[in-house]
């Protein structure tokens, strides 16, 4: 059990889902003792539907995932991956290390066939409804290809848990002419356009907030930083938002009377209830939470695993794929 | 002049800068009768520090940069350019197409000496402090010696116009650790190591918004998005904010409540205050205006203006850029 909280914040969590999901069984993999400590805690009783399995080894946050492949063979990370490639749990839920989780999933569950790499897919919230993005760092330096594959993985992702009949899709450049943009997006483009995906054609950055298209698919090393920026201007709004409604006496009663509307506002926008990212394209579900997640945050990504579960999602992709690979281009 | 609102925003920013500047002096170029027109709309008198010329082309918001280049001689755009070259403007702004205006000004005004290529910086605001970051959008795949001319431009700008003596300089990057990024920032990294600019690691994508550096590095594909999808999360944040406030009425008398406070939180965090992106690298100035740009936000790219044109903000890039070719990398 990883993540800044770890267990404190991720046995509470696993205690909620199973009481919101009466058919679901969960193993907590980690530290025994600290786990078992926790659950007396919450006044959680013996549960057939929770186990508890106990990792002698922990995979820091720096350590390097060719590091951890070679030497972590006990981690609680190792353990839980290997139990979903064993069939002995149907998915994976981590806050630890991403690098070494993506290294250990591609390692030990393998890739689908007709996927090179993984790809890592959120849920981004926006005006007009949700996006998935993809990949958000898996692939600092994709190429076309590889990018086609990410966006046949976002679409059956997308068609599958939000029930998009023919998700539109669209890759992420800096403008939306064709001419735009750098040789690997606009060589996938050319691919997609070719293909029975439903492409729409470029978007721009703000685009990922709009929820104009289903799926936004580009390379990792672009989708991480779009990703954190966005999570930095908006601390840096709540920042000056807060900082304002606190510096005065009228500033902090004007907030007492917004309360019921700022928590509104929160919960329409709260990051939590978007926390858990897809591993896509292995042989299994593995899905990662946010390492700073609380137990709100790591439930949405116990909650996403539950439905790539129930919607069956890496067969969905495979037999996508490998319809992809025997009919040929579209017309 | 161009924009999405042309003359009718450009116009009244223009009277309003002569009267803050007392010694400035404004050439207006672009449809005389309409300029003229909205002139005496605002009671400007002649002025002898107002020219306006004539441009009988128009540069449009989609047209090819290699297109404007070949037939566009007449636009108001590239007249404002070979003004600048020749002496006789020691600046140009505009709100028009950004791929045209960069063709014509590297066409035109040609490169420093050690630079390939213009680079697009813009300030963006942080909690901590403001952060040059570029490029924006110039260069979709600049490489890694390019990147270190972006970071000898954007350090010389910072400490020209912002008075940071020795400005933090930092490559954006998807990790803090070294192992982390595509080969163009792990070779940049090296290369600005080595140098004698401030060069203090890698930064995320959220830290464009800590003001933690005062520049950030990054190529233009990267720059453009992580800006764009920082526009679209403030939008996605406002949009969900007013819809709340305007659903009831006790919603709609809080905001009344509030309106001092949220006139104060704008203030600090007014996007049209840090409009005036700089092409940095050309032997002459040229600030681009975000396309939308009210007459707020277009007094703000001509105050930047004018403040490179103080600071002599591209004489100080080539000197600086000569000391760096002559003295070799830094112990």
């Amino acid at each position: 059990m990883g993540g800044d909280h770890g267990p404190a914040e991720i046995v509470p969590a696993a205690l909620h889902a199973l009481q919101v999901h009466p058919d679901l069984e969960l193993i907590l993999i980690g530290q025994e003792p600290v786990i078992r400590k926790l659950m007396r805690a919450s006044g959680a009783l013996s549960d057939a539907r929770l186990a508890v399995m106990h990792a002698p080894e922990v995979v820091e946050m720096h350590e390097l995932p060719s590091a951890v492949l070679r030497t972590k063979k006990l981690s609680s990370m190792r353990l839980a991956i290997e139990l979903v490639k064993d069939g002995k749990a149907q998915a994976c839920v981590s806050a630890g290390n991403t690098g070494a989780l993506m290294a250990l999933a591609r390692y030990i569950l393998k890739m689908l066939p007709g996927v090179d790499r993984p790809a890592i897919c959120t849920t981004m919230p926006g005006i007009h409804g949700e996006t998935h993005l993809l990949d958000l760092g898996a692939n600092v330096n994709p190429n076309s290809e590889q990018l086609f594959q990410f966006a046949v993985m976002g679409s059956e992702l997308t068609s599958a848990v939000l029930n998009v009949p023919d998700p539109k899709v669209a890759l992420l450049n800096i403008g939306a002419e064709e001419i735009k943009g750098n040789d690997m997006v606009k060589q996938a483009a050319l691919l997609l356009a070719a293909s029975h995906l439903n492409y729409v054609g470029f978007v721009e950055g703000n685009d990922i907030f709009t929820g104009k298209v289903d799926v936004i698919v580009c390379d990792g090393f672009t989708g991480n930083i779009a990703l954190k920026a966005s999570e930095g201007v908006a601390e840096f709004l709540r920042h000056h938002t807060r900082t304002e409604f606190e510096r005065s006496l009228y500033g902090r009663f004007a907030a007492l009377l917004c309360t019921p509307i700022l928590r509104a506002i929160r919960r329409k926008i709260d990051p939590r209830s978007y926390n858990g990212a897809s591993l896509l394209g292995l042989r299994g579900i593995v899905v990662k939470s946010h390492g700073g997640a609380d137990r709100v945050s790591f439930a949405s990504a116990i909650e996403e695993a539950i439905l790539e579960v129930q919607k069956n999602v890496p067969d969905r992709i495979s037999s996508r794929l490998e319809a992809i690979l025997t009919q040929g281009p579209a017309a």
